[in-house]
């Protein structure tokens, strides 16, 4: 790929062509425009952000023990937050011990040296259908075969796992977000959790399970996570993100002792370790229980803006626009009516002030051109009211005049 | 891979067999034990940590700009840091536009994202003799055939450069650390930084210059860095490592328009975007000159150590061994007498209460195994010279008592 033309000295790894400039980035730039109310956007609201708490701790540690926190450290990541994430993974029925706990630059670097350790040029990878843009992302450069595998409203369906490929080449895992998926909102049901679980077993196919979102919950906490059933064959993903701020990058990977050290060792060429400072500043913020304060306001404020949105979708969406309330998480997973294309609706919502992110972006393959992700959780109830009757009024005259007048 | 003896469901990547634990780490382990005076590791000294400038530039950024800096970001970097490195860049010689500086986590991402982004399995890769380990380590998982290039003392001899292989599949890319390199603290005058952009453009072989130590000079900053004499042909990479502190893991890297987007697009995938609140807080920190007051002091701590580590090894080490002053930076980089192994002498200096790296891991093939480095950075004078008198005790005794004995 030497440019004999130009005379560029650069030849791209062939990898790069599975780089792309991301979709949803091109939307939200579209999107970002003074005065449009955005559901588009997969942010957390800044005004659940600790910010006082985060002060004290960032001055505490910068009082206590700076040298440590401005020096290079362990690449496995501060021991004392190793601990804390293991004992708070266990109250939740895991069986971690600190060691198999690796702290990562935000937990979208734990998809990066998954596929690093696990995936070759080639290789199925498997996915919820649809699945985590940012996964897709991540895992793209390694150059895996994805395979979607069909999904309900409880995730992905046992029978199309078991239908995997199990012999060489294999698929290298399963990719599943149990809890309140991005983009559907959907969550998995015990029932279904024990059937994937069984269904992977059968199939030899191990879980990569990713959960940024399962904290927050509206009214019921969500059941014990996949690698609770079967530890080894489940790397779990985790992240504070959502529950303190993403501006940190800080998320962790706990992984099977077979795994462990190429993970460590992929995350020391990576970036050496993550920025100590933050580790220590994060752990001085939670280590006495914060979270279990903290988090409910989450919840509770979410759970309102949910409420909210779900009330104005029932008032203002169009007959044959299909969603379900999420039980937890940040986003509603809309299908429209037939004929609609969200892709070719989003100008038209922007023009009126409003922007979604079409679903296409979040299907591996053969995308449902009619789906959108509504983001609930950095308007106010009063915009979300508006917000959403603007969305309505915009799809109903696509519906009943645009489209009308394109039907011969 | 998969285990069929034990069950695993998992199969690593191929490229995970070029992941191995990292010798120095390993090393490190053994000096790291009470009592030891280690002139082994690579830190900076945290003596020279601007603690009150760093407390007072987090409280100021989450006091000023909380959300904004605990919130998700573009994964480009923080503009106003961008465009100071632009500026202090162009001052330095280069001509660089802000758009073209991407904001790593620490440099040794850089190096991940410039092998992901250009490194093909068994496509080669050349590196000085010689060179920075962490980088061998970043770029491994991507399977490049590594070419070692002769060196002397002061880099990559051009001639050897010349040899290089650069039909298909083509050397990718000429890694180089001009400025007191790690681990040889070497530096390439001008009239050799000539000579090797020459030698590269006849080749075509692009340059990837390594740029962590060229403000710790002694007496006389260096040359023009190779990048602003082939901007075209050379990634630039920079580190806050030194000069601040590294637990924060902010660095950059200045790429040729033509890898500009898809560096972006790896580090996108690699962890969406380096900490905001870090590069606001060193933003805040370095905005108004510090840097101009602050990195003197590092020098002349450092120049101070140099001289009492040159003066000490002239008293100390027996006839034979070889090394030469740094003219900066951290490291001295020494030469034993025939018949001695770095490696094999590490455990006596341990045993007798010092510590050093022997060269071997920092050769990508026929190690030199008469060599070692010296930090000169963490110790204080004092404890420079009574662990340079230990190891030169050592050392004598090794060579004219134990390979004596050993001699039949």
């Amino acid at each position: 790929m030497t440019d004999k033309t130009t005379g560029s000295p650069w030849t791209l790894a062939h990898r790069a062509a599975r780089m792309n400039p991301s979709i949803i980035r091109e939307i939200l730039k579209v999107t970002e425009q003074p005065g449009v109310l955005s559901m588009a956007g997969g942010l957390p609201s800044p005004d659940t952000f600790p910010i006082e708490a985060m002060r004290e701790a960032s001055a505490k540690v910068l009082t206590d023990s700076p040298r440590e926190a401005l020096q290079y450290a362990a690449s496995e990541g501060y021991g004392p937050l190793r601990e804390w994430v293991a004992a708070t993974l266990n109250a939740q029925g895991q069986q971690v011990t600190p060691d198999r706990v690796l702290i990562t630059t935000g937990s979208q670097q734990a998809l990066d040296l998954i596929a690093k350790v696990l995936v070759d040029a080639g290789a199925p990878v498997a996915v919820e259908t649809p699945t985590y843009l940012g996964a897709l992302q991540a895992f793209a450069p390694f150059e895996p075969l994805f395979t979607s595998v069909a999904s309900d409203d409880q995730g992905p369906i046992p029978d199309a796992i078991r239908a995997l490929p199990h012999d060489a080449p294999g698929t290298r895992f399963l990719y599943v977000l149990p809890n309140f998926q991005n983009p559907t909102g959907r969550v998995m049901g015990e029932a279904r959790r024990q059937a994937v679980v069984a269904a992977a077993q059968a199939a030899r196919v191990p879980l990569v399970e990713d959960n940024p979102y399962g904290d927050l919950w509206f009214d019921q906490a969500p059941a014990a996570p996949l690698a609770a059933r079967w530890p080894e064959g489940t790397v779990y993903m985790g992240s504070f993100s959502k529950v303190l701020a993403p501006g940190l990058r800080l998320g962790y990977v706990v992984s099977p002792a077979a795994l462990t050290p190429k993970l460590l060792q992929a995350k020391q060429a990576a970036d050496l370790h993550t920025p100590s400072f933050n580790q220590r500043m994060v752990f001085e913020v939670i280590r006495n229980g914060f979270l279990d304060q903290h988090i409910p306001t989450i919840r509770a404020r979410y759970k309102t803006q949910r409420d909210t949105m779900a009330q104005a979708l029932t008032e203002h969406m169009p007959a044959g626009t299909e969603w379900a309330a999420p039980q937890g998480g940040m986003f509603f997973w809309l299908r429209l009516p037939a004929g609609c294309n969200a892709m070719a609706l989003l100008p038209k919502a922007v023009a009126a002030g409003v922007a979604f992110v079409p679903g296409e972006p979040f299907y591996a393959h053969a995308p449902d051109t009619r789906t959108m992700r509504l983001s609930f959780v950095t308007l106010t109830p009063d915009e979300i009211r508006y917000a959403v009757a603007t969305l309505g009024g915009v799809l109903k005259k696509h519906l009943f005049e645009d489209l009308a007048q394109e039907t011969p």
